[in-house]
């Protein structure tokens, strides 16, 4: 990892931990983070080189920035940089949904510095830089997404970045991207809203009863309301497929209940493919 | 608490750690343990006062025994106990189901023993002693399911036995608690599977991208094939009628995908349910 100077623009949960990952592990690297709220700013600063309100101050000279704020404002914000980066100036991004950002940011971009999109599969239900941790990424994946402008040393110096915070790299194109995830995380996040939505209305008083399982599996709900729906907004064609698969899938298993055998056999399946995942 | 032997059949993870609970929190309360298995019995031995395949050793004198087999097993449990209980030994269990159960158990020990059903709501995916852990309870919810033939004392006793262990005691009918259990244990614990199979369906490689959102919706996919289909099945009016719940309020949901301001409702509503939940 050989960045100087490196930028980040929104200091919430991921670009906090992203910021006290380096100071932690690259305490060399100077760390600038950009806010909108003088507020936010400050509960940053001191913990890194620089916190500011003050875009230039904060990305002039950087030769990585990174965008960590909602992806619906990344199109300004990669508006805002043209007049402070050169060419040689690296930018990628965190957001959720990769075809729709690298397709609005790309051409943007083009030209006046060098684009790859980021996302780092961490973070929690929280949100703020209050949740943020300098081990949030350990041992977490983060997927590249390169497209056919990407140059090899681009996506080594990313690669080296999200390494350098404890990120095991995986590349996927942006559309590949974009239907994994609606599997992987956006299905699930509408999954366990759901669960906690047909339990309430069933029976608000369950709540009083629940146990550890009902509690990992839906978790998630407790994710920020306005970020999920800008998520789901931008990957709607692949989480609306996803959510039709899952509604077959469902409508499938509820006919085992009446069948024992069968059902231990999908449990028994189900049972081995998720012991394969090691996190 | 004022039990002076505490019998728990069954050494798994649950009457594991009720024995470890016990002996952490009421050393001086003898604590027998029978398994059918030598090995099992010599994993948790010296851990308790005796821990034997000898049902006789273990059971009398016990003025509780806690069953804490599959609940398929418990019939014949209940069966083998008569020769050893004494009208006021005071028989409680630990199955995930409530009506079946008390339905096979209450006429097999009454003028016996006196029974009342228990459900703590604790445990993980894991099974086995070695999964045990003294603070399993700590903080959790134990549903109690008393019915016309419990009276207030051993509904006292059952709950101070539990509190004894950490729990917070609520009591519900049998019938109410299969319903309540069908959705914020079971569906969840199909729900789990059925995504851990259609990504697996959709794309086996996707698991390599997995965040902690993944994660933790779908832990409880590897907990015992054979225990969750026995509870499926014993459950399995109140499963499917949960499923069926699920089923169509996700349909309803799905529609709002193209809807942003709708889900964005949604999202937070569900958010704020979901923060109800201190566990």
């Amino acid at each position: 990892m050989n960045f100087s100077k490196i930028a980040i623009i929104g200091p919430g949960l991921i670009g906090g931990s992203i910021a006290l990952a380096l100071r932690s592990r690259s305490p060399r690297t100077e760390v600038a983070v950009w806010g909108r709220r003088e507020e936010a700013v400050r509960e940053i600063a001191g913990q890194v080189s620089l916190a500011s309100t003050c875009f230039e101050q904060v990305v002039k000279g950087a030769d990585l920035v990174v965008l960590c704020t909602p992806i619906d404002c990344m199109p300004q914000i990669a508006q805002d940089l043209l007049a402070w980066v050169a060419p040689a100036t690296l930018v990628t991004d965190v957001g959720s949904v990769k075809t729709s950002v690298v397709q609005a940011l790309a051409p943007i971009l083009r030209g006046h510095a060098r684009f790859l999109g980021s996302h780092p599969m961490a973070g929690s239900e929280q949100t703020g830089f209050e949740a943020a941790r300098a081990d949030l990424f350990q041992g977490s994946v983060c997927i590249i997404t390169p497209d056919a402008d990407s140059s090899p040393s681009d996506i080594a110096a990313v690669t080296g970045f999200w390494q350098s915070l404890g990120c095991q790299v995986r590349s996927l194109s942006p559309q590949k991207h974009d239907q994994t995830v609606a599997f992987i995380s956006h299905l699930p996040h509408m999954l366990a809203a759901t669960l906690v939505d047909l339990v309430t209305s069933q029976d608000p008083e369950a709540f009083a009863f629940c146990g550890p399982g009902f509690r990992d599996s839906t978790r998630i709900a407790s994710g920020s309301p306005a970020m999920w729906t800008d998520i789901f907004w931008a990957n709607r064609t692949a989480l609306a497929q996803s959510a039709q698969a899952m509604i077959e899938k469902l409508q499938q298993i509820a006919k085992m209940i009446d069948h024992p055998d069968q059902m231990h056999e999908f449990l028994k399946t189900a049972k081995a493919q998720r012991d394969q995942i090691r996190l």
